[in-house]
């Protein structure tokens, strides 16, 4: 951000008086512009055990796999823009069973919140944005092809609670990106030591 | 929006090649400036039943009461978000029990997340955004002072579920703000019905 979107005069960083932190201030009409987390959301969908992923045809991470799930949209609530996204890149349609995390991602500014759900019907496929889409168990899953963390860690979580039974909420951060091996912390932080992903590999 | 916040070019409002609504897009470098919700985040703190409210210092609705919350800032958690934000505005300090609500404003392009928490002690007070703080049990809450209809049913339902034993998690919808009378459509659709606030002012 360099220019002011409301008068193109020149931006300064600069602590507003009143405020706390640097924001950017217009030098010329005195506008403050925040900057704020997005939100990115999507749907972890369940047919008989199986889970629909994409592989994606698009960039980041072009040729990997992932859960449909894409950035809200301003008019939409929480919900829909999960449903949306499920709509494009799956062209599946989707019964919600409620939200099932929330990580937050502070180094990139973004929260992600994953809803839990059923396939409504077997007439799914790839969208413009995925190469492939695909049901998979979870010993199918190409756990080294994930595309983000987020998404490891939702699936991880979600095979874990089904073993178990039930599906509780799980909020947590996801810390460390920047030095490749992210982790996530779950809160209330005891929680995370228990959550382990399985072996599948050997 | 006018201009680009990256050279300064003019800004125009089109539908981008591969993308499916309009969005801001600069006529001189051709980036595209997308618009996303913003998150609202706060804590419904209890003391004894009773929960810690503050009467607004500034604009929006000033002088009418609210629990504390506001705009989540980049490099933060929500539940940091929320826990800052109840420390700037009511100088207090909670533990956290949980996610509450999350409204979707779609109007406006916000998403409230409401967390319940208890409060760690009695050292609270106004800070440089509240007029005043109060701890207010339901008789005592200013129902008719109010400054977000967000908080509003975040009371009424703590109050309702406070009666039943549990509190679980609510997901819905604020809509029709423009009217004056924003109505709250709990998701899945057919809870909303049970939630009536008390008649205390008869």
């Amino acid at each position: 951000m360099k220019y002011c979107s409301h008068c193109a005069g020149p931006l300064t960083v600069e602590v507003p008086p009143g405020e706390d932190r640097p924001r950017h201030v217009c030098r010329q009409c005195g506008r403050i512009h925040y900057q704020n987390p997005r939100v990115v959301t999507g749907c972890l969908a369940e047919h008989e055990g199986r889970v629909l992923m994409c592989r994606r045809a698009i960039e980041p991470r072009r040729g990997l796999w992932t859960l449909p799930a894409g950035f809200m949209e301003l008019g939409e609530s929480v919900v829909e823009a999960a449903l949306r996204e499920t709509e494009e890149e799956a062209r599946a349609r989707v019964d919600i069973e409620g939200l099932y995390t929330l990580f937050n991602l502070p180094d990139i500014g973004q929260v992600y919140m994953m809803f839990r759900g059923t396939l409504r019907d077997q007439d799914w496929g790839p969208g413009p944005e995925s190469l492939e889409v695909a049901l998979f168990g979870e010993r199918e899953i190409p756990w080294e092809e994930l595309a983000f963390s987020t998404i490891r860690h939702t699936l991880e979580l979600w095979f874990d609670d089904r073993r178990r039974g039930h599906f509780p909420f799980r909020m947590g951060d996801i810390l460390g990106r920047g030095s490749g091996q992210p982790v996530l912390r779950l809160w209330p932080e005891g929680q995370s030591s228990s959550i382990q992903r399985p072996k599948l590999h050997s």
